[in-house]
């Protein structure tokens, strides 16, 4: 019997973990520059979060979540996306009652049982900011800095970003009325999705990928936009410049939910063939009141871990630190063996990073092992050498090799760091 | 409506996820000295992995493990432990037809539904290594010591590690006769567990914690090694003397299932009144084949983060790199607010971790603010100053203050680290 992975999962190995591993360590790092804190909520929640947090009529609660019934005859749903679950922990561990704002951040999987195509994982993995506290406009453009510094930082190149406001939920009433108005006569003229789109979202019927001829001379909701929202957009679209980020406008561009306000983004990038949309997020005043909280204002990001390395492989971008020992370490003879299980102790305890053998393979094989590596050095420790405490170490670069006292083998390999 | 997180899950949140960071890259950063690469493997897995790799009549698979149905009617379960999905990848990915051994770690949240008790989750984390194709005694004792390692390295105090071995399947099932002919007289006088185990996993009784003293005189499985298990468990023996790696062997000690052979080891730790078993492991030469690979060796250590988590703050272990800003920056009107939204993401992208007001505090709350958050430095801008270029830079620790040219601030941070 043998066995294999869930269809739509995925076995990250060595080779590309190392990837990953710079990606969010990027992630991370610029988070601590942000001052952003870690947040770690658990990998199921209870089902009717997520109707509430992400909306009983998306295409995720409707189709996508894994929910189940456990032990306890709980309904509990793995989860589909991050926002929901950081800001259940805000209300529920009272984050809101601190002096400061809540600035945090999360890595981790996500479950969507998504129909199966290529990029597409069931279990994929998301980076996701949320600031919760505070409306100021500088807060928006903060977390959209952060997302356009991820993506400069881990290398990958032709990244735009694209910005609109939402208005507010009464604001947004009001365009709707006028989109309506500019639709209906052309409802016969678009495709099938926006048919049926055009009662339940119209904002989201102006995004249509088919439509966009029927568009021309379209209502902006930026016309439709009151005092306060002209006021916080400008302010953002000012601190964006300030910063040097370049950006576009894109009246069209919405977020699904009711609840989202204000500053709407989302980065894109040159993708395999066309453009795609790799990450996005945006201001969300209502939901904190929505998940049971106090009235607090919110604005967050999310991007797949997955597309960005895609893309990285995908433009040839090379890994800064790619995997290799300091040190191979070769052991002739029973006694030398021994000498070289503590010596690899030693060394790996001093920092460095020593590999060997395990296979009792031939000094040739072993060379070779050291070569699959990319040994910066080899060591090697004969019967001889042994007895006189010393050991051969060569420069795998140079091919220079120098015979060095076993006790100052840690030295001279950390000296030419 | 308000929610809660699910029965036995934790929110690991900013102030506690500091510690978490720092044991993982402790962990992280042993494994690179060691040479073990990280491997991710899925959240969920076939059901018949864990029946066949964790064994069907553990109480983990018969009661705790976390069970469903998808959308595409297959049984899968949330993984319980790390070694199954391991094993399983190193199978389907073909990791043993590389030249090299396979040195795997891995780092994540693992499921059991177990009963609700203090200290015990249902989504729990658990960092492990698995070294995979070879049988040599050195790679047991290169395993005890990494789990040493990462002990002492995270500051652990009192850790002791027990050492054994369980022989081959051959020598196991001629001890268990001695066992059973030394046990079955004094059946009456052992407690209940005892009484139902015999038959089952009799040399599981002998770790008993209530009966010990009914256990003078049993046979030890160390007088019943072959030659073989001798030779290969006083090797490790010999090289954990070398490394200088404090143990003691224990007989007594066995791992629960069938397919471990050869070295059985345990870390433990003063817990909160008593000895407590913070992590093991052992080699399990028949595992892989068990999983449907080829007959291929391999010994491994799992051991649980939160527990090694709770024993650092019990014993009050202080984190090296606690959360504190480099620089909080004070705005004195609206000018001076505008400029340091700027500034800030400058900072940011020169490596330093700032932080400002997005609530439109007044001066004394947001020095307040700046105390919380344990800022190295201060720096303020009025009016003034920003007219001149110039900013008014605080040292926090000496209360020493200067003015400073703007675009010198971020060398005036650094140069200080």
């Amino acid at each position: 019997m043998s066995f294999q992975k869930s269809p739509g999962t995925q076995d990250i190995l060595p080779g590309s973990v190392e990837r990953w591993q710079f990606v969010e360590q990027t992630a991370r790092d610029i988070c601590r520059r942000f001052n952003f804190r870690e947040i770690r909520t658990p990998m199921f929640e209870s089902t009717d979060l997520f109707r509430r947090g992400v909306g009983e009529t998306t295409d995720i609660v409707e189709k996508e979540m894994y929910t189940f019934t456990d032990r306890g005859n709980r309904s509990i749903t793995l989860r589909p996306e991050g926002t929901a679950g950081v800001v259940r922990s805000y209300v529920e561990n009272k984050l809101y009652g601190e002096p400061d704002i809540a600035k945090l951040y999360y890595i981790g999987p996500m479950f969507r049982y998504e129909r199966q195509q290529a990029g597409r994982y069931r279990q994929f993995h998301q980076f996701g900011v949320e600031a919760l506290g505070s409306a100021d406009p500088a807060l928006d453009a903060e977390v959209i800095a952060l997302g356009y510094s991820f993506y400069t930082e881990v290398g990958l190149q032709g990244v735009r970003v694209e910005i609109n406001s939402v208005g507010t939920p009464s604001v947004r009433a009001n365009f709707r009325e006028k989109l309506l108005a500019f639709l209906e006569p052309k409802r016969h003229l678009l495709c099938k999705d926006c048919q049926s789109r055009i009662e339940r979202n119209p904002l989201r019927v102006l995004d249509c990928k088919v439509d966009q001829e029927h568009f021309e001379g379209a209502p902006s909701i930026l016309d439709s936009l009151d005092e306060e929202c002209r006021n916080h957009f400008d302010k953002v679209k000012t601190y964006l410049s300030d910063m040097a980020i370049p950006f576009e406008v894109n009246p069209k561009l919405v977020r699904g939910l009711d609840y989202y306000t204000h500053t709407a983004f989302e980065f894109k990038a040159e993708g395999i063939g066309a453009i795609d949309t790799i990450g996005g997020g945006g201001r969300y005043n209502g939901l904190v009141a929505e998940i049971g909280g106090p009235d607090q204002p919110g604005v967050g990001l999310g991007l797949g871990l997955e597309r960005t390395i895609m893309l990285l492989e995908h433009q040839e971008r090379e890994l800064p630190d790619p995997h290799r020992v300091d040190v191979y370490l070769v052991a002739l003879g029973e006694a030398a063996e021994r000498r070289i299980t503590q010596l690899a102790y030693e060394l790996r305890k001093a920092g460095i990073r020593a590999e060997r053998d395990y296979q009792g393979r031939k000094m040739k094989a072993q060379m070779k092992s050291a070569d699959r590596y990319a040994a910066r050095f080899t060591a090697i420790l004969g019967d001889d050498e042994l007895s006189r405490g010393e050991i051969a170490l060569k420069d795998m670069a140079s091919g220079e090799q120098k015979v060095v006292a076993l006790d100052r083998l840690a030295q001279e390999i950390a000296g030419t760091k």
